[in-house]
Formats: structure tokens, sequence, C-alpha cells
């Protein structure tokens, strides 16, 4: 049932560019051809009008007839297991993940108060001039370009958060498929199409390629008709994809999410007090999804005491009889184990590796114990390796702690393992890890990613390229709109969002003070 | 009383890379040398952490007592008047504007609200996986780098608008002042160390560099404790540091602001029923300040009829007989008059120009008038013209002025004149300009901007080069933060805006409602 060629505007459109296949085999794909991508840039475009103008109701029943259309697609999870090898249960709690996303998305365009309303009225007997009415909110930036991740077949993927903050904020949306996974990718795209034909979107509010060439994506990235993109993936491609936005003659903002190493700083109290429970949680976090998570923790630090070394040792253990465990694909099986091995040839680290005898493509767990000196020495030790691996950096001091906090780079989390003594006599460390990461976790692990207003998943280069961003939680709707301000507006030609009465009872900030209240 | 010198940390620094002066010659300035770059960046990056902690009523008195220096010091306005050539009362005027941006965001501080607190509370029975506490607010992103612009010695320069904006946000800042003014730099700096001092900032808190030099510039932009970059003036420059931010190993955001021509859509009801007003408020618009302002009308476009043939013929004869004024600079003039040379020789543009006979660097203001066809067809009509100058373009229908509408490029502003008839049968003419420009204005004109929370004052590039943000207005704020998630906190460890009592009574979003409340 595969067309296996690339999708606009709800038809599959043939290209004579080459064909690719992924694991499983499950079709042939087509790889999109420069020409697919001015012709989907021009649907996309001509989509916006229509799109945007949407009511946000419907475009809710959009968001929510996707939704639907996933959870009853039970193939969906059958093809994504064969094509990246990730287990069926795991598979099916991504897709209440990405349905759940959908559903809150949609939730946010019916609630509506995202735009931002800001009203400041006229005060014509103001001296020395009198004040014009000015009225503010978010509209859609334009056409969004989605790039799929490998790691997340559903959840980061065609129908995954990106798209659905996009479509949610009244943007097109073209994605460029991950080609590790295309069979899932068409089934994921096929279920948005029948959403947007059951709902009367405009045919070009959804398109696809299908390609594994990185200059169809830069082409995609620097179509002038593209305005913004989302990323997740590795920091070379996502940094290519940032610095082609940036080169346009009109740059646009490139959200790249490009994971990072997640460190977990284990203090002295919680050491002493559960040093056994934090290291068995320690090797889950690691291994979880053989450890194929942005957020998986790729780094443990604690001062070095008797406590301590005794999580060195039980974490030593675990890890040792920790299981392997299949990899997305051939590539990324072998970056792991090349990681490793750079890990391994760095002098001052000494690895454990898990004992079972396996075969490529499963990766057994890795995890190396340093001393900070070397940390500090060698900028191959703080650079992720993505997959079940890690370092445990043992500091002489709480001074030398700081100063590996504050040798890190931009994180997308931080995670503080301590007693409230700890937390206080530690308070400096929190200071540190608020200007490297995006989110600080005390007492529990990165791995789990809450969907919700609060969740902010980013931070400072390399975990991102725009650390004023997130790609996961409601707020990731603001990555893909901008202000306009309408001064003197009569009622008739201002946004329903905008007029006196507040027909869409939104929240508005009305000459300084917050409403729900229109007059 | 001058020191000639960059000013670090509260203290004039010796640099020997040679000087420079501007006009009026009030002193010579030492150039800044890249050693000067590598201290001053040193020495924001140590203030950061102590100037973040400040609490907000403090930090509000800093902007207080920096609005009251400025407002006692009026050797500013004698020093911006010989330096920049603009008249007194527009200069008290500016002051008036300065003073004021940094009283609102003062308020804005004191308010608090607008760290964007939000809150989702712990779900211990959740199933499957319990939720956990989850609180998200902006923080400050670090030092920040603000270039001082040459048309606004004191509401965009060393005290201004960006400044007042990133010192609220909890950011030190380094200013780069503009080398036409340094002089009123150099007493508006002083007005903000002096400030500091009062209110027992810490030294590094505010920082001005005295260059002439473009390396100096960059090695400003590019150095790795800067976290984010304000900038008002031309698009070479503007996006020359936005280059040089986004190629750092770790790009940052720069927020250059560069100007539109603020196209002026005069449509036909409109100019039937009172052309000769909007001709004349038009022609006032243009020479305002002599042009040299980012909001300055450098277009007109109307439907050609006799009404309007009617508006151009007004605008005429006004702009013939409109006063020729001082430039900024004599570089600027410059470049006035060779944009107004590179108009005249286009084919199929009319010229009119003010007949007063006067000698540089006094500019007689410039009126062109052609056809859309001509408009469409040769892009350098469409390019901005600093300084009194503008364009009229008259379309053969409505179609062909919607076509000159999507014709243009990213602006600040863009205007109609209009009336109720007119805006119905043109609405489509509100939504192409809606994906042109950050603000629209009905019957009025774009000169003026108002400080307040609706303000919008950016737009698509290469009005700026970040759509999503503001350089005037309350929004400003935020170009200057970034969110961080707390997870799990204890109360004792969060920031006082996420405590549960919400100790501010600031606005938060607590399980997805706006409340004041704490409990």
């Amino acid at each position: 049932m595969l067309s296996g060629k690339s999708l606009i505007a709800g038809e599959p459109v043939e290209a004579a560019d080459g064909v690719f296949t992924a694991a499983g085999a499950l079709a042939t794909f087509q790889e999109a051809s420069g020409a697919l991508v001015e012709h989907v840039a021009g649907v996309a475009a001509q989509a916006f009008d229509a799109y945007r103008a949407v009511p946000a109701e419907a475009r809710a029943d959009f968001l929510d007839h996707i939704a639907a259309e996933l959870e009853a697609n039970d193939g969906i999870i059958e093809s994504a297991h064969v094509e990246t090898a990730l287990p069926v249960p795991r598979l099916a709690g991504e897709r209440g993940r990405t349905v759940n996303q959908l559903r809150v998305f949609a939730g946010v365009v019916r609630e509506g108060s995202w735009i931002e309303a800001r009203i400041d009225r006229a005060v014509p007997g103001r001296t020395p001039a009198p004040r014009p009415d000015i009225r503010r909110m978010l509209i859609p930036i334009g056409p969004v370009a989605i790039f799929g991740a490998s790691n997340f077949p559903l959840a980061f993927s065609v129908a995954g958060g990106d798209t659905a903050s996009a479509l949610a904020a009244g943007c097109p949306v073209i994605v460029k498929a991950h080609p590790a996974h295309p069979a899932t990718s068409e089934v994921a795209a096929r279920a948005i199409i029948a959403a947007a034909q059951a709902t009367g979107m405009p045919a070009g509010v959804f398109s696809m390629l299908q390609s594994t060439r990185p200059d169809i994506a830069k082409a995609l990235v620097q179509h002038p008709h593209v305005k913004a993109v989302g990323f997740t993936g590795s920091l070379r491609a996502g940094r290519a994809l940032f610095d082609a936005g940036a080169a346009r003659p009109d740059p646009i903002p490139v959200y790249s999410e490009m994971g990072s190493v997640n460190p977990v700083f284990i203090l002295p109290g919680a050491a002493a007090e559960r040093g056994s429970a934090i290291a068995e949680a320690m090797k889950e976090s690691v291994t979880l999804g053989v450890g194929q998570f942005c957020t998986n923790p790729g780094l443990a630090i604690g001062v070095r005491a008797a406590a301590f070394d005794l999580v060195i040792e039980q974490l030593t253990a675990r890890m040792r009889e920790a299981q392997a465990g299949p990899m997305l694909t051939q590539g990324i099986y072998q970056s792991f184990e090349a990681g490793v091995r750079r890990l391994s040839q760095v002098e001052g680290l000494s690895m454990v590796r898990a004992s079972a005898a396996v075969h490529a493509p499963k990766a057994a767990p890795a995890l190396f114990v340093t001393e900070a000196a070397v940390f500090l020495r060698c900028p191959e030790v703080s650079e992720e390796v993505f997959g079940p691996s890690s370092v445990v950096v043992r500091c002489a001091s709480r001074d030398e702690l700081y100063e590996v906090a504050r040798h890190l780079e931009g994180q997308l989390t931080a995670t503080i393992h301590g007693t409230p003594g700890d937390l206080d006599e530690y308070a400096t460390l929190i200071s540190i890890l608020e200007q490297k990461a995006g989110r600080l976790i005390v007492n529990g692990f990165p791995t789990g990613v809450e969907i919700c207003p609060s969740m902010h998943h980013g931070g400072p280069y390399p975990a991102t390229t725009d650390s004023r961003s997130t790609s996961v939680g409601t707020a990731a709707i603001n990555r893909f709109a901008r202000p306009v301000a309408y001064q003197n507006f009569p009622q008739a030609s201002l946004p329903l969002e905008l007029r006196d009465a507040n027909p869409r009872r939104i929240w508005r900030l009305v000459d300084g003070e917050l409403t729900k209240e229109g007059w």
C-alpha cells in the first residue's frame, strides 16, 4: 500500500533522482529531486493564507483528527518496529505520546491565549501628543520545514511535536522524512493527509519529502518560501542546517535540537544516604532505549569519598551486567562503537563494558571512570556518545566540582542528587547549571520529558541552536509565530482576537492589566 | 570633564590604538583596542552572577536612578546638539523618551510577571508514571553587547532602549558607542555609572567602548562571554554583525534593526475624501527630523485616478517648498545624496527636489514619482534612501497594487489610508501586509513609536534580523532572556518567583490556569 514517493499536497509525486531503501525494505523510496523542493515550497506558500485564516476551532479539529487517525492505525507501530528495531511496547508508548501532543496543541489552539494579545487603548487627550490605539498579537510565521528524527520515529518525526506545534500555530508544514524510517513516515503522512481532507484544510497545508541527500535538505532550508525550520538530530547535521538558514539572503530561525551529555551531579549526602538506589536508577537511565535519547545521562560527577566510590562500584557492577540492545541503524551503531573506542583510548579513563558477547548492531553498554583533571584536560571526554555510554568523573573537592560544572558546554538538562543539606552547601552549583542547561532536575533523572506548559526542552548551544526556544511542551508553538501590531485599526479590520468584545474570551493584557473581559 | 576613554566597570581605561574625533570636536577619543574587548567581556561575565542575583526592586531602582541622572543633566542635550546637529527641542523630547523608557522598564521589573512563570504541580498518582513537579521561568541570557545608533543619540544609544531592556532583564551591558557622538555617549555612560554606584550594583554591570573600527565591533560580537547583541543602524553593518554572531562556534542571537521604506498605501476613497490632508501629513512625516527615522515613509502607493493624481500634485508642491536640513553626519549626507542620484538615474522616475539652494551637509528633500511597472522591474526603487526622500508609485488597478504589495521586502511598518469602504474592498491588502511588516497603521503615519506593551518595532528581514523580536516597547525585555525549567526542586532551592507562596505576587500559569494566587 506504500507509494514510496514524496507526498505533496496530498498526492504522491514521481521523481527520477534515484531510490533508497531502509531496514526491513518495506518499500523502495524515490529520492526527492530539486524540482520537488520547488514544487513543495510553492504549494505550501500558496496554502498559507487559506490555512492561517482557518478559525481556531477548525484548526484544533484538524489536530484532533490526526491524533485519531494515528490512534486507529496499528500498522504504524509495526512499520516502526521493523524499520527502527525499537520494541513494540516502547513504540506503543511513543504513539500515545504523539497522540497526546497533538491533542495538547489542539487544546492550546482552542483556548487561544497563546497569541499573547496586548491592547493599549487610545488616549486622545494625552499631551504633548494623543496616544493612538495599538493592539498586538502573534501570527503564524509562514511555511515551516520539519526534519524527522531517527530516534523517535513517531513523536519527533512526521506527525511529531514539531509538526503539531507548527500546524497549531497556523503554519503549513513540509516534512523531510528521516531516511531510516521512510515507510513509517509515509504511514504518518497519510494520517495527516486524511485528517486534512476530513476537516477541509487546504491541501498544501502538509507535504512530505523522502530524501537521503544533504543537498535536498539544504535546498529546502534555503527556499525563499520557507520561513522557519525544526530539526532534531546530530550536532553536525543540525549545525549545517542552522548555517544554511543564517546564510540565506533573508536569514530565518532554524531550531536545531542536537542533544547533549546531560550531566548528573551526585552530591556527598545523597551518595551516603541512597547511593545504591542512585546507582541502580542511573544504570536504568543510561541504558533506557539502548541509550538513544537526547536526554541520556552521559556524565556523572561527584566528590571523591567512600560513599561516592561505592556508587561507582555499584554502577560499575550494574553496567557490567546490563543487556546489549539493537540500535536504530547500522550507522548509529558504528558511531557508538567509534565513540566508545575513542574514549577507551583517552589516557586516564578506565572502562567497563557489559560482558554479554553480542554482534552488531547490538550495542553493549559502556561505563568510563576518570578524574576531574582528565575531564578538564581532554575535550573529547565531554563530547556526547549517542548510545548507552556514560563517564563518571571524580573531583577532589567542591571547588573542583564547580570547575567541572563551569567547564561544561550547553546542555538540555543537568541533574543534581542531593539531600537538603547538600543543596544548601552546593547552592552555587545550581547557579552555575542555570547558565548551562535548559532543565534542571533534583533527585531524578533527565530521561522522560513531560508534555506540559512548564516543560523546557532546549538549552544553550550545542544542545540547541536557539536557547530561547523549546521543542517539547506547549511553549513550542511560539517558535513558529511572530508579533504584529495593529495601530488605529477599525474593529471590522482587526483579527477576532483583538476586537473590543473579546469574542474568543482569551487572556489579554489591556492597558497593562491581564483580563478575559471585553467591552 | 570628558576622559575621551572607554569606560570599563566604572573607570576610564587607557588604550593606545589611535584616536578619533567627531563633529564639534568636544574631545579626542581613544580607539578601544582588542585587549579592551577582552577586558570588558571578562568584567561583564564576572558581574553577571552578582547582577542577576540583585532583587527586582533594587534592579528597578537602578533603572530609575539612571533616568533621574539623565533628567538632571542638560549637558547631554548640549553635547548631542553639537555632535548630531539635531535641534535642541527634538533632543529634549528624545531625552524625555529615554527617561520614560528606563522608568517603563523599572515598572516591568517591579511588576515581575514578564518572566512568564509556569508551574505544573506533581501528580504522584498518575499512571503509568507519576507526573513530577516542573516550574519554568525566564532568566537573563548573559552579558549583552549594544551598539549605539547615530540617529537617536539618546533613545537608541548608550542609555537607550536596548540598554534599558537588557539591564531590566538582568544582563550586564557592554555598549559600543556610536562614533558620531562619542561625547554624548560618555555623558550618558557616566550617568549609568553614577546610578550603578548609588544603588550598589556590581561595577561590571555596565561598560562602554569607544571605537570607529569594524574589527572591534566584530570581536565584541564574537567574544565567548557575550550572549546576545542589540544593534540599530544600516543594513550593511547590521547584517555584518548578524553574520558574525551566526558564525561563532556557539551562535548567539543578534537583534539588528535596520530600517525600511515603510510603505504608505493611499486607497481611492481616502484620496478622494481627504487627499489634501494626507499630502500635507505625508510631507511632514517624510521630512520630520530630516527624514532620519527608521520609520520614515519612503514609499507611497495608490491606484491611478484623478483623486490620487491630485494627492501627488499636492505632495509634489509641498515637497518642493520643504526646508532643507542638516543631517547627522557628513557620511549620512553623502549616502543620502548618492541615493537620490541613484534614483534620479532610473528610467521612468520623475524627480522633484526642494528648490532651496543649500550646501552640504544640508539635505534638500526629494520626491520621485513612477509607475508600478517600473517599481516591479527595478529593485533599487524599493531600497531605503535614509533621509527626506520618498517614491510615489501609481498602480493601474487594485490587482497591480496587490502585486506591488507582494513585491515588498520585510518592513518595520506599513500604512493604509482608507475609508471603511476602502478597507472592506482592499481587505486582501491587510492580509498581504501582515506578512510584510511588524506594525500596520490605518489612517496615520509610521513616524512616532509608542513605548507600551502592545508596541512591536520589528519586522521580517531586512527590517530586522529577527522578526520575532521588538526593540521598542515592554516586550523588548524578552530578547535578553531564556527559559529554564526546574524539576522536582525543593522550595528553598527555587527562585522566589516559582515558590508555592508566590511572594512576588506575579501572574503565573499554574496547572494551566493564570493566577496571582499562591498556596
